[in-house]
C-alpha cells in the first residue's frame, strides 16, 4: 500500500484536514503507529493517545480535534478503517489455489467454477461446492452436504452431511457443523441415543470463527441467519435458530430449540437456556444466563438475567449488605430485640 | 420411510387411538410437522400446539388429549421417538466404508474385522481398531492406543497415545482424547512441565461430542464412565473420574482428580473444581460453580454453589435488597439513629 | 525405569529417609501406588492417605512424617515429581519422526536439521520450521509462518499465516493461532468485517492446550508471553497481550486489546472484558468477569469481580438476607410500620 492522505480521503469518501499529500504505507494502532501509518479512534477511551501517537495521518470523526496532524473526516471511522485494512488484507494475505492433487473429491461432488481444494481436503459424494469458494487445506465436507459461492473455509474445519452453507460464508479453523445434538431419552437405567436426523443451515454472509460448534437439530433446522457473525468456542445446540445480523460472542452457548430475533447481541460467556424466544435487538451482557423468553430490545444481566438497571442495582446493594447487617444488629442491640 | 400409525405403534410397542391406516412419511417437531410426518410431545411448553399442528400422527403419553387426531400412545414418548429417528436416521444418513487408500496404517497397527479408516486417517504403530468400526476420515489414533468395536469417530478427532476407547462409543468432530493435563510446577520464576504420563480410559456406550477435550491424568487415568454422555466444549482434565450415566452438557470444566459418581448431571457453562467427590444422582444447574464436595443427591446451584432451593431464595431476597435499603434508612431517619 | 530410592534422591537432589536400596518401576498417586511405585505428596489434602497408601517410596518435604516408609526428601515435591516422571515420559512416549511422505511441504518453506513432518501435514510456501521441531499428523502451517526449534505440534493444529511461533513450544491437539480477531462495522443494518491483517507472537516456552485459540490482531500483534501455559478451550482475542509465565485455566475467554502483566493467574471460566490492565501477578478467581483495571497483586473474585475478601463477605451476608429480610418484616409488625 502506498497511498496519499487525498487518495485515503477519496477512498473512503472523507474529507481532508491538514497536508493531504502525505503518504501512508500501513495502519497501525495509535500506541504502534509509525509517521508512515495510519491511525483511527474508535474507542474514545483512547483520546489521550491522540497526543502522543506518531501516526502519519488520522482517520477520525468530524468531532474529534487532530491538532496539526493530517486526517481523513469520515462519518463512520470504523467503517473507513475496515475499507483501508481490505486494501491491505489483499496485499497480504496469500491463499491457496488450485485443486490440489492429495485432496479426495468424490466422483459425485459439483464443482463450481474456480473452486480452490487445498491438500488433504475430503468432499463426499453428493457434495456441492460453489463458484470461487477455497476450501483450505485439511477440510471435510460430507455427504450432500451444499457449500455456495465465494465461501473461506479455513482447515481443520468439518461440515458434516446434509448441511447447508450459504455464500460469502467463512468459517475460521476448526469449526464443526452439523455434529450430532445432545439428545438422549432416559430409561431402564441408561441414555438412549436419539438420532439427529435434522439438518444445519448457515444463511448467506455469515461469519463462525475458530473451533465453534453448529449441532445438527434432532428433527428439522438449526439455523444461523444471514449476516450473523459468531466468535470463537460458541456452542449453537440442536434446533436453536439465530436470527439476522446477530453478533454472538466467545464461549456462549445457546441451548436447543431456543429462538433468537434479529440483530441481538450475546456478549461474552453468556448462556441462554432452551425453549426460548429472545426478542429483536435484545442485548445480553456478558456471563449473564436468561432462562426466561425476553421482549425487543431488552437489555439484561445477571444469572438468572434481568434488566441490567435493576441487576446493577441489586449488585451495589450487595457490596453494601455486610454493612447494612452490622448496622441491623447494632439497631436490634440498642431496642433490646434478641435475635 | 412409509408406514401405518400401527406399523408405529407395533415398532414402538404403543396402542392406536383415531385411524391406524394413516400412512406417515417422516418426523418433524409440532410446528413444521405437515399431514405426512409423525410428530412428538415432550416439553409440556408446547402442548398447546397440539391444536395447531398439522402433523399427521401423534406420539404421547396417555395422558395427553389428541382429540381426532392418529395418535400412538406410549409410556415414555421420548425413548419411542428414539426408535422412529433411528429408522429415518438408517435411510438418511451415508457414512464411508472400506481402507481409503491415501489413508496412513501403520504395519504394527492392528485392524479388526469390517473396520472403515476414511481418506487421510492415520493409525499409528502399535494401535488397534476393534471390528465395524468406522473411522471417518482426517482422525488420528496415536501409539498403542485402543479403539473399540462397533464405535463411530468422527472427522477431525485426535486420540493421543496409549489411551483406550471403548465399544460403541462415539466421538464428535474435533474431539481431542489424551492431551497433556495441565500440570506444571512453580520455581526460579518459571513453570516447569509435568510430565503427564498417565492415560485416558473412555468406557463403553460414551458419546462426546464436538471439540470437547478429555486430558490425560499425570499419572493413572482419567475415566470416563460407561454409557456417560458429554456435549460440546466441555472440558475434562487431567485425573478426573466421570461416573457411569451421566450427563455433562456444553462449555462446563471438570477440574483435576474431581470424581463424579453415577448419574450426575452438570448442565451447562458449570464449573467443578479440583480434588472433590460429587455424590450420585447429583444436578448442578446451569453456570454454577461447585466447590465442595457433594452427598448423593445433591440439588445446587450458584457461585460457589449451594443446594438449590437456598440459591433462590437469596436470589428472590437480592432481588428485594434495594427496596429494603431504602426502608432501613427510612427507619433509621424516623428514629433519630444517624448512619 | 528401574531406580533405587538412592538413585531417585541423586536425581532430584533430595535425601534419603529409611531403606535407600528398595527399588521403583514406576510412578502413581498415592490411592493407586503399588510398592514398585513413588507417589508424592503436594496437595495437603491427601495427607490422611500416607497411612494407606501402598506405595514403594515417597517424594516429600521435610516436614511431612512417612513412618518406616522409604522417602525420598526435597524442598519442592513437586520439582522433584516432575523430573522423575521426565523418566517416565522419556520411556513411555513414542513420537513420529522423519519427513513422512504424504506431506505436503511447499518448495519455498525452510525445514531446520532434524525436523519431523508427520503424515498429512502441510507447509505453506514461505514458513520456516526450526531444528528439531516435531509437527505432528495433520498439522497446518500457513504462508510465511515461522515455526521455533524444538517445539512439539500436535495433531490437527492449525497454525495460520504470517504468525511467529517461538522454541520449546508445545501445541496441543486442535489450538488454532491466527484466526481472524471478532471485529465488525456495523452500518446500513449490517456488520462489514474489518479485515484483521495485524498478527499472533507466542513467545518461547509457551504451551498452550488442546482446541484452544488465539486469535489474530486487527492490526498489530496479539502476543503470548514467554513461559505462559494456556490450558484447553480458552479463547484470547485479538490484539490482547499475555504477560511472560501466565497460568491461564480452562474455558477462560481474554476479549480483545486487554494487556496481562506477568505472573497472572486467571483461573477457569474467567473472562476478562476488552481494553484492559492486569497488573503483575494478578490472581482472578474461577468464574469471575473482570471489568476494570487491576493494579499489580490484586486477587478478585466474582462478576464484576472485585477483591475476594470483600466478595466473600458479600456472599456469606447474602447468604444470611431471607433471614434478614424475616426479622426486618417482624420488626416492622412490632413497630406498627407499615409496609
Amino acid at each position: 500500500m502506498r497511498l496519499t492522505v487525498f487518495e485515503i480521503a477519496s477512498l473512503v469518501g472523507g474529507t481532508v484536514r491538514g497536508d493531504g499529500a502525505v503518504v501512508i504505507e500501513g495502519a497501525a494502532g495509535l500506541a504502534e503507529a509509525t509517521p508512515r501509518d495510519l491511525s483511527f479512534l474508535s474507542n474514545p477511551k483512547y483520546k489521550a493517545q491522540l497526543q502522543s501517537t506518531r501516526a502519519g495521518a488520522l482517520l477520525v470523526a468530524a468531532d474529534v480535534d487532530t491538532g496539526a496532524r493530517p486526517a481523513v473526516v469520515v462519518k463512520t471511522p470504523s467503517d473507513a478503517w475496515a475499507a483501508v485494512l481490505e486494501i491491505l488484507d489483499k496485499e497480504r494475505t496469500r491463499r491457496p489455489s488450485g485443486v490440489h492433487p492429495t485432496a479426495v473429491i468424490a466422483p459425485g461432488a459439483k464443482l463450481g467454477a474456480n473452486v480452490t481444494v487445498g491438500a488433504h481436503t475430503v468432499i463426499e459424494d453428493g457434495a456441492s461446492v460453489g463458484d470461487n469458494t477455497i476450501l483450505y487445506p485439511r477440510v471435510y465436507v460430507g455427504f450432500g452436504t451444499a457449500v455456495g459461492a465465494d465461501c473461506l473455509i479455513y482447515p481443520g474445519v468439518t461440515i458434516r452431511e446434509r448441511t447447508t452453507v450459504g455464500n460469502r460464508v467463512i468459517l475460521q479453523p476448526g469449526v464443526v457443523v452439523g455434529g450430532d445434538g445432545f439428545g438422549f431419552s432416559f430409561g431402564a437405567g441408561s441414555h438412549r441415543k436419539i438420532p439427529q436426523v435434522g439438518t444445519v443451515v448457515i444463511e448467506d454472509d455469515v461469519e463462525i470463527q475458530a473451533n465453534s460448534t453448529i449441532d445438527r437439530a434432532a428433527v428439522g433446522v438449526t439455523r444461523i441467519g444471514r449476516g450473523t457473525k459468531i466468535d470463537n468456542l460458541v456452542q449453537i445446540a440442536h434446533g436453536a435458530e439465530i436470527g439476522a445480523h446477530c453478533l454472538v460472542v466467545a464461549l456462549t452457548g445457546v441451548a436447543g430449540s431456543t429462538k433468537l430475533g434479529n440483530y441481538v447481541t450475546l456478549a461474552a460467556q453468556v448462556g441462554v437456556a432452551g425453549h426460548l424466544k429472545i426478542g429483536d435487538q435484545t442485548i445480553v451482557a456478558a456471563q449473564s444466563g436468561v432462562s426466561h423468553d425476553l421482549p425487543p430490545k431488552s437489555v439484561v444481566f445477571g444469572t438468572p438475567a434481568q434488566p441490567i438497571k435493576d441487576e446493577m442495582k441489586c449488585h451495589a446493594a450487595l457490596r453494601q449488605l455486610p454493612k447494612l447487617m452490622e448496622e441491623f444488629r447494632a439497631l436490634k442491640k440498642k431496642m433490646g430485640w434478641g435475635s
